[in-house]
């Protein structure tokens, strides 16, 4: 039974993240990424789409590549809802706020393993939301282990994305969607505020998370595997097929998450990250963690500093309703990051030799 | 908000299994075991009680060791749950069904770390459990990484019970506690019948587990490690230590819960199961799985086949009202599983040589 | 240049065990578990013989896999000697002995990928054994992570062999062909002897080893994995292709050597084992370690106790001359391992379930 | 028995690098570093100098840290040759060359734990060597894995040195001292010349290594872990006991020896690299592996860039005989890797953030 927020409103009971789409340029490319060397479960594809798996899913997909003739885009991200009900309120809530969305109508052709009603809404920031009950169920292949390869990927865990205002967009996806702040970078004005969060629905550390930057686009979509040595197998295997540069940070560990990560860059630029070692965070009484901008173990518990383009390029995203790209705007005020730690290593003038 | 059963009562909302507390018969032995050899955390002791923790827990423990003169026993196994109410729907349901129950008056003598309201309740089964809501938070040493030894133990995951008719106690946690069944175990008699289940609230495989074994008494505990390493150096570390003959059973992969997986009894014969791989179980359509009796690999995916102890010897329980030992008795009509894979294995002779 | 013995005798500089010849029925099964199953490099095969590498080897061939039509065998074991000389040096010495022995002719035919002069012999124990100093280059798939799959299987390590007479066996490949004492086992007796010894030429553990019992047989050849994890995960891809039988003993680690091992039948019953973390042992000082055959850890440092099998089947070895089986016997006196250790454990009625 | 020159002059046979001594400024800070976060085994310690040893080692010493006043420095590079013999074949020779050198006469005050006649000289181009044959054997702790901690390290695997002629370097430590090539990095001229060559005795990749610099210095000692996990998990001890910033470059994979790494400065700023996955290179037909300076791979088969540090900073050495710093100076002409690949870089604005 759904939760109500503080007015009184209804909250949809969200499971988890389920999904995301990438546009992409050339599926032959993008198999080679995610198949071959990735080891994602091509669960069923046609010329113009592919739709993955991890190892643990029993649905039909956790990301889905399209060919589309424009730039590299982020098409939606989907939530899974705990029932049809939840549905209604999600419908009930966007029709009130008089936010875009519409009701899927012919699945098979629109997006194909979901099965029932299935509402695609754009936030008031801009990003492209999916919302649905049931998916296919397809074969686990969580004890296939002679088809466990290259990273083994298990599953989705969450996305991440640039807002432009980070405390508004956590505030809106916190009393209307119904997730909890799990951790928190804060700025370190007099007045500090949400640089970045981390929000959950699931007992994990997040769902979605967002850090400020020129927004709305997608930062990275995060999928776990289940142990570190599955990371390093997979950079041996990027490295070996020619992937070298796709690696853009890592491997390392985070402060924030405590995850062990990965990030790499796939032929159209969409940035993945290969996450494992994160907790449980199911009990009620459990407090946020913060962490200051400047704390450099923040970002990188110990590993090599993110490069530049880890804090500038991202994927755009799309209109639910047109179709059309959103357009972005950078961070009211400017990103405190790039005035105050990449010109301080700028500095530093740390230069790199292979 | 809590959820509802079929007969309109209203269901409390368990987050979680959170903790065990065994009688044991030497604290100095207990310590050497579950401190120096597994890297259990001490939070606190007395002369009388040890309360550890995992590198996840922010809460005061996950175990108890309380030294009892009389023989070892499982004190009482804990449910943290979401709200007060929470509490309340647990007392009023308890006097309902006329079960024996108690709110704790002296939490400092009886259960350090505990704050708040707290039941003690015996289940009709004769199990021994408690319901609280608060914990008092303690260091969280997550990324305290150099304090990481060992086995290196995050947290608790579950508690595995025998119970003479499993059938029974499954319906009755699903329908009054509100648990859901992950996988199961069935009999191949015309009429199956559940031989074990898997329950959980939290979205992995299980909370709780029943066995059919003469009952009521705890088969054991099960904790949680990051990856199969930890389970290997743990296994190195009892063989130095002279804990050879504590490692009953593994390390191997399950059939059911897919984890890896190695099982130790303690100093006074308590088993525990480091374990780690199972599976997020979020989705609202998960659909149970299914195991015959019969299959080898229900049990070990791969691995030795479990000795005879691990089918026969249990903790015996304790009743919350009195103190006394939980009277025992075997399962109506026999337990299936010695007339057939026990008699079959003696005689195929499988005799083993160090 | 050569080491000289005791009796002035110039021995042959012998490299390391280079790979082994097992006779098969049936080579679609046997790939189904070298190649497809533990992943093995297939090299180069025909319709009578599968060559086949590990990832480390920059030569041929470490195991060959001959259909034939008689029972399941061990056509020869090699070693890689130095340079030309030494192959007089072992040619010379086997005619002083009069050993049978012969120069291969038709390498083509005999054993594809070995170049230049190759000695075939049949020790005084009956094993047959090779001498060659040069193999076919062929590609290296050490960095070609793409290729690295299942066990991860890296080179041979060793060849474990089942002797009547374990001192004498010993005394012989020490004096005559060099090989050092690294570890052994004694039995109990007021005059210990020689249970099983543990010879090396390359700076690891051994090239060979001895255990006492029915022979000549070979008992396993041992290959090496880079670490644990590789013997996991083979284990589960073992489990899901069927071969849950052949996972004979293990995983585990030993006392002797140190290795965690996983021992596996193949589809004719021949044994190998995956073999990681043994130590360096170049220092001249190196002292032998000492076990007693009644210590339990000497074989199962930690892990499931050996069954029965373990310590009896073992595969027949074939006459370099002749090409047939070499009858066996078993040792003067009967084995120690089985009057005592086995009737003890049988004693004690080990019954073990699934 | 020792091997011939092309010139007829008898080769001392080396059995491997054995060990190297740091001076450094204070031996608490180093202890906090070596022992307690890198997990160090102490042998013997004094108020003046720590002797160290990994978990494999039988033998007193593999790391010696002893308080010196002056600037750090590193005192001497130590190889176990395998008789004494060979010891007076490398006296013989040094005598000849005139070269500095002188036999030890005062272990207990010198070097504690050697055992019979030491040599220490000067090579050429003014590294310090040590040449012995027996130290005093100490606790194997290989076996007793509860005292394996931090990063678990095992023995030292080699010691790579800045030379300001690598072609020259090579050419005598192979003529006169016996060590073979197993892998080279060559210049990009029109006749490419030796800019870095990995040399070895024992059968791995290396014991010594050179790399274009300016020299005598010492750039790093290689210490042997066992798997990729130890490297990791030391990498989070680090992290939390506030040695971030000594974690140089890393963990990655190179390409040259195929070692996955991690390199690490002491609270002196020697550099030390933790090193598993290289391969055996016992055959006699080994051709060493040739790598152009301009392949990314060749250094980093995949990771983070090596920071300019790692290519400019490293250890002075000692004289021998006086105690004195080694006067350093620049390769002739230039090193190519900063004209070339750090300038490209430079411009490149390769810039990071945290």
């Amino acid at each position: 039974m759904p939760e109500t927020s503080s007015d009184g409103q209804m909250i949809p009971d969200i499971v988890r993240a389920s999904h995301i789409e990438f546009f992409v340029s050339n599926l032959e490319k993008s198999r080679d990424f995610y198949v071959d060397t990735l080891g994602f479960v091509e669960t069923e594809s046609s010329r113009s789409q592919i739709y993955l798996r991890g190892l643990e899913d029993r649905s039909h997909h956790c990301l889905i590549l399209t060919k589309n003739e424009g730039k590299p885009a982020v098409s939606h991200i989907a939530f899974r809802v705990r029932s049809d009900e939840d549905l209604d309120l999600v419908a009930g809530f966007l029709g009130k706020e008089k936010l875009p969305y519409t009701w899927l109508k012919h699945l098979e052709r629109e997006e194909k393993g979901l099965r029932g009603r299935v509402i695609r809404a754009q936030d008031p920031f801009g990003f492209p939301l999916e919302f649905f009950r049931e998916m296919e169920d397809v074969e686990w292949l969580h004890q296939r282990f002679d088809r466990h390869l290259r990273a083994k990927i298990m599953r989705i865990d969450h996305v991440n994305m640039f807002s432009t205002d980070v405390a508004k967009t956590t505030e809106w996806y916190m009393k209307n969607l119904g997730f909890y702040l799990s951790e928190y970078t804060e700025t370190e004005e007099r007045k500090p505020k949400y640089w970045a969060t981390w929000l959950r629905r699931k007992p994990t550390v997040h769902d979605i998370a967002f850090m400020t930057g020129k927004g709305p686009r997608v930062h990275h979509a995060g999928f776990v595997v289940s142990q570190k040595d599955s990371i390093l197998d997979c950079a041996d295997v990027l490295a070996s097929r020619g992937y070298l540069k796709n690696m853009e940070r890592g491997p390392g560990r985070h402060g924030i998450s405590n995850a062990f990560f990965l990030y790499l860059r796939d032929p159209d630029g969409h940035r993945i990250e290969l996450y494992t070692g994160d907790y449980l965070s199911a009990d009620p009484d459990w407090k946020p963690l913060r962490w200051k901008l400047s704390d450099p173990q923040r970002q990188t518990f110990w590993g090599a500093p993110a490069p530049d383009s880890w804090f500038r390029e991202a994927s755009d995203v799309v209109s639910v309703m047109t179709g059309k790209r959103v357009r972005t705007k950078e961070p009211k005020g400017g990103n405190p990051i790039f005035s105050s730690v990449t010109e301080k290593r700028r500095k530093l003038k740390v230069n790199l030799v292979h």
